[in-house]
């Protein structure tokens, strides 16, 4: 469970393709691949970016010890000299991606590698399933939160997160797209998420009575105590006994700051009937928790019907993104370079039109309307391609090509920051805090009908004409 | 990635609960949970036990190092001698479990933990998410080479898990289920499940022919290689110049295992395309292999339709289960030992009655027909009942007690297996191709009518008489 060493978490397949790079000389060949996907999970209007902190720890870190050298020969295929080369391996090129808490949207970049053949072969599996992962989370929560509509919603979801990186980085990704906290130790820990949690059902039931059970733990913890009221029977006993405690233990001490959780049962006619209980009592302070197998569905219903819940913990629906639990992020060769330099595109054509990539290293612009702050269109253009702003600029629908847009009083920002040049990471990782907040204000910056849950608007993702060009020239090659 | 110390890996609860019985003496106390499940993911028969010796490896390491005590004494609320008897944890208690690759149901203990509360409790989020992760992945993928019915699968979803122990872990939980090997290195290294692997489309974008990328790779690797035939146009393309190569290249060196892989467009029908033009070259050993967002349904309907595949790829929806992506086992105290070591059976009684727990410490013993050497029944007895299988036995549904049956001519076997006594481990783990026997053993025992995708058979899981008795009696308490 402890790995040692995340190099060798890699296809096997990239050892194997990069010992014939080295054999026939292509490892010194610098190569571009990006990361990119194709549809959005819950068919969503957009994806929130994350696991570019743990992409880079992972690649600075990036080396084969002697175990993973001599497991790799016992294999009996690879050339020792690729062998040797292994052992003295650093990453030395270029990486460029999208800040984490970045809304993306299909078909464009959110992480180009520029690096010798191998380097750029070997890092494919663990970049792309960290980024994955990540935004797969990261979005997944994000919807959960704007169905909350301003409750707070807890991440609870380790004890069925698939493995420990699953809970652990899992609930750092949930905090990146608006969860306020995780009942995950690790996570907080590690990354800084403030990890809280209430009591097990089995806190109550070690004590001889339900009654006894709240009143040690609100002695012992006066603070915002959270009471767990579904142990035998929540309106006759839960409740009760959690109102009669903490008017004993705590309205004496001053203390204020207090909720009960319902976790079974119909959330919605218990918490209206748990907040007239606790009115009633003078209690208008106590808050009400829910969980229960919730996700960004049911918790709209619970607001729909009037639920009085404050807080809301999702667990498994969100830890495992359950509705759709894959975020089908590739890894794609988009360019070589010749030996003189020259940046040559390349393309994969397929059967299935949607897998053909985009060609090139590119730049990705974001173009906002001044006047409302708002996105309007990506824009992919080839790596020497600068946009002027201050000009008139008409986009169009790379698959209905006559679909054009002339777009004025605008603002254009590249998405794609230098993360690694040469090797060295000149990137400084902002705070867990820092990237929630980015992603709150990057969200903002989409019109609702791209927010909404069905059929939302397909934001523009349109290619430069110049990138268009190539591609279609490209294509012809293949047809 | 790379956590130093797992202990961390809990919920925060579980840490607030623990200093709460440190402080009121429950830390003595000797507690029994059980870790059982209730659904069956997809809706089928039964699931395949895995990730037990992920748990042994975590408890036999467990403990709070001082980064982790430093952590927990910055939140203010733990007791300094909490934190001081954490210093020096250690799990003391006992586990009983399941052998990996056991078939399990609904509602019966796989794993049992009595040990001191604040061990027992502090477990919990580990255990339950190892289990949760692995038997998940064992049992989707037990599914999906069911449907292959012989045809080899592997295991390809590195890129697509939920995590870096999703990729590492589930590539063992999918071994155990039966795939025959993965592409995923560390598994193969950590684990010793078998690595292997094709070439990526880059690879061949990487020369300036689909031809030389071909012939180049079989030149290095003529042991059998796979040439992935869709980069360009597969019937057009790929698949002649596969055949040229291997032609050129592998038969004159007497080669003759060799595959081509189709990555998109219709399998089926590419596949009986390809088998075509293949046997038209005088290859018909010649292996098809096909991958492209399999699962057993899509397998089933391609063997179905006489799709001439030999070997499955299959990725993300395996290694996150994707249609039914949870296995939701978890963690309920059933019984607490008084001061003088009588063991108290506790119940959690809740508004879902499918959430009411089976109380007590207990045994499981499952039953097998002597003349088909099938499995008829689980029954849960309490641990001081012993079935004697030279007599006759009536059984009972728990939820329908009129529903009787006397089994005779059977054998009775106790599933649950001594891990750790006392605190030390008492049980040499089976390497990882034992635990696929196994399994693929375990499979045999079950009727056809339990296995089926589309309603099985509800296998019995029955409560002893004793057993029984005790729950109404509890149930009646808190009703």
């Amino acid at each position: 469970m402890k790995y040692e060493n995340l190099a060798m978490l890699c296809d096997f397949y990239e050892l194997t393709m990069s010992n014939g790079y080295f054999k026939n000389g292509f490892y010194k060949k610098n190569v571009y691949f990006d990361v990119f996907f194709r549809k959005v999970p819950d068919n969503g209007g957009f994806a929130i970016a994350a696991g570019l902190e743990q992409v880079i720890e992972y690649i600075k870190d990036l080396h084969f010890n002697d175990d993973d050298i001599a497991y790799l020969k016992s294999k009996g295929i690879f050339d020792v000299q690729f062998l040797d080369y292994l052992k003295n391996f650093k990453f030395s090129g270029d990486i460029y991606a999208v800040p984490e808490g970045t809304t993306i949207f299909p078909n464009e970049p959110i992480l180009t590698v520029r690096a010798p053949a191998i380097e750029a072969q070997l890092i494919e599996t663990f970049v792309l399933l960290t980024l994955n992962h990540q935004t797969l989370i990261a979005t997944k929560a994000n919807r959960i939160v704007r169905a909350a509509q301003g409750r707070t919603v807890l991440e609870f979801g380790s004890r069925r997160a698939q493995g420990a990186s699953g809970a652990v980085d899992g609930a750092r990704a949930a905090f990146i797209g608006g969860c306020k906290g995780t009942a995950c130790t690790l996570t907080d820990e590690i990354y800084g998420v403030p990890a809280g949690g209430t009591m097990a059902h089995s806190w109550i039931q070690m004590f001889d009575s339900e009654y006894d059970a709240f009143k040690t733990y609100c002695e012992l913890y006066p603070d915002n105590p959270t009471l767990l009221v579904d142990t035998y029977n929540t309106l006759k006993s839960g409740i009760p006994n959690a109102i009669k405690v903490f008017k004993e233990v705590l309205l004496p001490k001053g203390k204020t700051e207090f909720s009960i959780r319902l976790d079974s049962g119909d959330i919605s006619y218990l918490s209206k009937k748990a907040r007239k209980m606790l009115d009633d009592a003078g209690l208008e302070n106590c808050k009400i928790t829910a969980s229960n197998s919730l996700d960004e569905y049911l918790i709209r219903d619970l607001m729909m019907q009037g639920a009085k819940i404050d807080i809301f913990g999702v667990g498994e629906r969100l830890i495992t993104s359950k509705s759709s639990p894959v975020f089908g992020g590739v890894y794609k060769l988009v360019a070589v370079e010749s030996e003189g330099g020259e940046i040559v595109p390349k393309i994969k054509v397929s059967e299935n039109t949607a897998k053909i990539t985009n060609p090139h290293f590119k730049k990705v612009y974001r173009y906002y309307d001044n006047e409302s702050g708002k996105a309007i269109a990506d824009e992919l253009c080839v790596y020497d391609e600068t946009v002027d702003d201050t000009k008139p600029r008409t986009i169009f629908d790379p698959n209905a090509t006559w679909k054009t847009k002339t777009i004025t009083d605008y603002s254009a920002k590249e998405l794609l920051v230098t993360i690694f040049k040469n090797g060295k990471c000149v990137y400084e990782s902002p705070s867990i805090n820092e990237i929630a907040d980015y992603c709150r204000k990057q969200t903002g910056l989409l019109w609702d009908e791209v927010k909404r849950f069905e059929n939302p608007h397909t934001y523009y993702v349109d290619l430069s004409k110049k990138l268009y060009d190539i591609k279609s020239i490209l294509l012809n090659v293949y047809k």
